[in-house]
């Protein structure tokens, strides 16, 4: 069953995390640090930059990458921290525990933040099975896809009442990240230019899909099971799929990203758990 | 004389930023990243990169390694966004104008900061002069230099109250920045060990001398001049040289570790402008 597999998948992950976590002065910087990243997170982007390389090549393991898995991982936790300031989001629970900023305060939150961004890179540049090539290639595709190009521009888009591109706030801040833990994954496995492109749109296809899903929990979902406050994209009035759609027309909307992932896959010989990690984001409890 | 040959590589420096700038959408994410960029920085990190690489091959040109060059401001500046934020140090000037946040508000400010790192990390990939194993070193240093063990723990020992090292956040919040310019420098410039080392010793030597010189000129210098407030040190009660010391000894510590940055290049050749550099950062305006 796949939820069995990607629990096993997240507690490796988990595993790497605790091998690779940092540590130094000041102790609190360190202790923030641990705490934002054992707050129980699906770990889905390392596992799918793990899976599309296995797809490709099943010998990989997720030892040789492991370097890269962390950083996949810290940048995402540096973009939920800053995203949870007050100036941003503004949200006291993330997963059920009290945000960065609620423990360790603003300041310490901004720095938790760019230290695990910039820390990324360093453990990516650590690592010592991909060659420099494609080492320069994984970071050119990590910083486009979370950039200014990318997360971040669908983050400013968020935070602006008066942009409504929904499509291109999803597609940014969420689905080109996908993109880019897939692309590398194809890289890290070492497939040809129709692979990698084939698991690049798989990955920005599902990414729109669970992008869509979350507007959906957020609209229809029950609290306590999701550890996290509902109803906040309707509080804040943003553009969400739901708001634009409604729910049932939003659902189809991520099936059918669903199904065009799936598809995508057809070359792929190794392509079972991908298909099913991809069917699974729409599954997700609401 | 040094000002003005400063002043030159300074307009160089600002040429390559103006032509590397990124253009995207939302359209105001990328007008505030223009507008922090355009505040008229001293770009004294970039030029000591440049001059660095040159006094070992002088054959290097700035357009070699631009990309490099403006990641390294991008990477300052980003720092400056957030480290002037309300949460932070809440600095409402910077270079005598408004800071982004005042201008664009804290959330934006907060993803510019975001953005900049991000793409620094972005350009240093796209560099086509130094070989991928360069490059790979280049992004190990800076992500080494300024993150969790460089200038993010010099930031969080300067946030908090009871961390009184003094040396150990100079040495984190800006030495090692410069060290690890001037290092660059000596890779770029394809100098060996010895070479590297002397001019990454002379980095975090004029790094001290330039932090103390800055601690020197909050506690003494004039606010017109400076373009930014003074006296905050003392408001926020944080440990300075100064403070510490008296302004006569830290002067004296400061001339102290140029000499030693001056002594580290003997072994280089083309050492002029460096030792300049060097000798110019405690001449600046009291």
């Amino acid at each position: 069953m796949i939820f069995d597999y990607l629990k096993k998948q997240r507690e490796l992950i988990d595993r790497y995390i605790k091998e690779l976590l940092p540590k130094g002065k000041p102790d609190i910087l360190f202790e923030a640090i641990e705490y934002t990243l054992s707050s129980g997170g699906k770990r889905i982007r390392p596992i799918l930059l793990l899976e599309s390389a296995r797809a490709v090549n099943p010998d990989i393991e997720g030892e040789n990458i492991k370097e890269i898995l962390v950083a996949i991982e810290f940048v995402h936790t540096y973009s939920l921290v800053h995203d949870d300031l007050p100036a941003m989001d503004d949200d006291d629970f993330r997963r059920g525990k009290l945000t960065c900023h609620k423990v360790y305060g603003e300041a310490m939150a901004v720095l938790v933040g760019d230290g695990l961004l910039t820390h990324a890179f360093h453990l990516i540049s650590s690592n010592r099975y991909l060659s420099p090539e494609d080492l320069i290639k994984v970071i050119r595709i990590i910083s486009e896809k979370t950039g200014l190009y990318g997360m971040i521009a669908g983050q400013a888009g968020d935070i602006l009442p008066d942009f409504e591109d929904v499509n291109f706030i999803h597609q940014h801040k969420t689905a080109k990240f996908m993109e880019a833990c897939c692309e590398i994954g194809g890289i890290v496995g070492g497939g040809d230019g129709q692979v990698q492109d084939a698991l690049k749109n798989y990955g920005f296809s599902i990414g729109m899909a669970f992008q869509i899903w979350d507007d959906i929990l957020d609209e229809v979902g029950d609290e306590p099971k999701l550890g996290k406050k509902v109803r906040k994209d309707k509080d804040k009035n943003k553009t969400t799929f739901p708001k634009l759609y409604d729910v049932e027309v939003s659902k189809k909307k991520a099936f059918e990203y669903v199904e065009a992932a799936v598809e995508l896959l057809k070359i792929i010989e190794n392509r079972d758990i991908l298909a099913q990690i991809a069917k699974f984001i729409v599954e997700r409890e609401v």
